[in-house]
């Protein structure tokens, strides 16, 4: 029961309310610990190794039968494809190259195995495209529904791990590809940017970087606020919009752009770089592929959208409170 | 959708049946990929870093509500307890040195956040007593019972990690405390022996080791499966019986040595040395701490319980498949 005095336990035991409350008194119980040189907060976290082994990143997220999705509506094989994706895309964000994964899977007792199997077909199908190994996991049944849980090692490419935090003034914001109306399907087989933003990482300073799960606007919110309290004008006409999202529009009668800037699960990536970079970025393409600009870093906070007559007006980065959420 | 050559889906696409059916065919699929050193089928694998940075351990356990425990009989701040103890124990069983956690969780929609706060509150009070970190992890709700699921890296201790697979006919085997009717209560507060494995490793070779979590003959069992087939002679009179196991004797009518022989979640260690380090480990006290010596490896397969009379008599090792248990 010996204690490391750095480790002792926070004197604040305030109970949370709601899930940003619990996240948030879970991360200020974990900071500064160390060995985490990025911790809670991030897409992943970056572990210090004993001296002279660098350090590592680390990424894991779960997928709910009823939650995230429905065994009507996706294939046990989707749902693995998808459960390796978005931990994948998760590495991509920091420019980190990913090495294995390990997948805790609750199975239900009906259909378990075969349930299982397909899972995990899906899972492999993801992480081959990747050079990824599923190297372990824990295998369980049981009375209740679906639940996929994968957490991905990686290892930071040089000269360091990309973070939410480096955003500056005057950067140029970019996204990775269209955005919108994912959760006609495209949600289902998210394409993780991790070799774009490895070759964008080579050639330049990203001075912050996310990946698209919440929407753009909830998600370029996480790296204003992670970067200092930062703002952030966007040009309406350049937000590229997926066709998924002019046919949500169709359907529900919002603009397709609304749906560009709101809707989550893209897991493309939004980044910054200084407006030299930018211009390099926007008059050659890296390997074959081209981001595309949308906006720029003011230092006032907020997010405000610019249109072709001249207008700006303000939009409010919406987040998602699990606990809120019907 | 490049692919690596060496990572081509096996052609393998039979239906397993069982949960271990399932397990073998997921390491089959998984054997020999690039940097998974050790993959599935120990208690963690160990996967290798870039040229230069070593190797990481990682283990991951899932707890399930209903399956694993049951709130009403544990609190969730028991329930975050044992998640990370059990996982730490799979690294003790590395003689590794565990550095982060992560954590994911479904969590009831009712008192969702109250379980959390205890989940988390144990979580801590078992890192903290190791000095490991959490560091990340996914938090949702949802409709269904808490499920609980955490990863945790580590390194291994000079020279290298300890296998499964090492043992010889003639080691010794020791277990490093008192075992069975773990059921009454202490399954929820497991000990991982972390510092005790990594002591006798610094001083000797232990050629095989696991953690006992489904039971002393079935874990055993899994060394002499991982070794190539070999088997065990265990003394009945040195196997160390838990007073637990002796009350659970009294209860249900098997003997106090059955319960030793077969409860699982002691999460005790169970190990093989040399004759010579075994005498060394009979002699001497490491740090204050004793193993037990409770029988050899033996060329045949099968494990013997012999006994002061004289006799010996096989006993097979119980193993324990999730898709069959009621």
């Amino acid at each position: 029961m010996s204690q490391n005095p750095d480790m002792q336990a926070p004197a604040d035991e305030n109970i949370p309310t709601g899930e940003f409350g619990l996240i948030e008194w879970i991360r200020r119980r974990s900071a500064s610990l160390p060995k985490v040189r990025l911790g809670i907060g991030d897409d992943a976290a970056e572990i210090d190794l004993s001296a002279d082994s660098g350090s590592i990143l680390v990424a894991t997220d779960m997928l709910i039968e009823g939650r995230h999705f429905t065994l009507d509506s996706a294939t046990p094989r989707q749902v693995g494809y998808k459960a390796m994706g978005v931990n994948l895309s998760d590495i991509a964000a920091m420019a980190g190259k990913p090495i294995a994964a390990f997948v805790s899977v609750a199975l239900p007792r009906s259909h378990g195995i075969e349930i299982a199997r397909e899972l995990y077909l899906g899972l492999e199908d993801s992480a081959r495209e990747h050079q990824v190994a599923i190297a372990g996991g824990d295998t369980n049944s049981w009375h209740g529904p679906l639940v996929c849980s994968v957490t991905i090692v990686g290892e930071p490419t040089p000269p360091r791990a990309v973070t939410r935090r480096g955003a500056k003034p005057g950067d140029h914001i970019f996204v990775t590809g269209p955005l919108g109306g994912s959760l006609r399907g495209r949600h289902l087989s998210p394409v993780p940017r991790i070799k774009e933003a490895q070759s964008i990482h080579r050639l330049m300073s990203i001075h912050a970087m996310i990946d698209i799960s919440d929407g753009l606007t909830a998600d370029l919110g996480h790296i204003l606020e992670e970067s200092g309290g930062l703002g952030a004008i966007l040009d309406a006409d350049s937000i590229p919009i997926h066709a998924d999202a002019i046919f949500e529009s169709a359907r529900d009668g919002r603009t397709s752009l609304e749906h560009a800037l709101g809707d989550g699960e893209d897991f493309e990536l939004c980044f910054t770089v200084d407006p030299a970079d930018s211009k390099r970025l926007r008059s050659e393409s890296i390997e074959g592929f081209k981001p595309i600009p949308i906006g720029v870093i003011r230092p006032e906070p907020g997010i405000a959208l610019g249109s072709a007559d001249g207008s700006i007006r303000d939009i409010t980065p919406k987040g998602f409170d699990h606990f809120q959420a019907k």
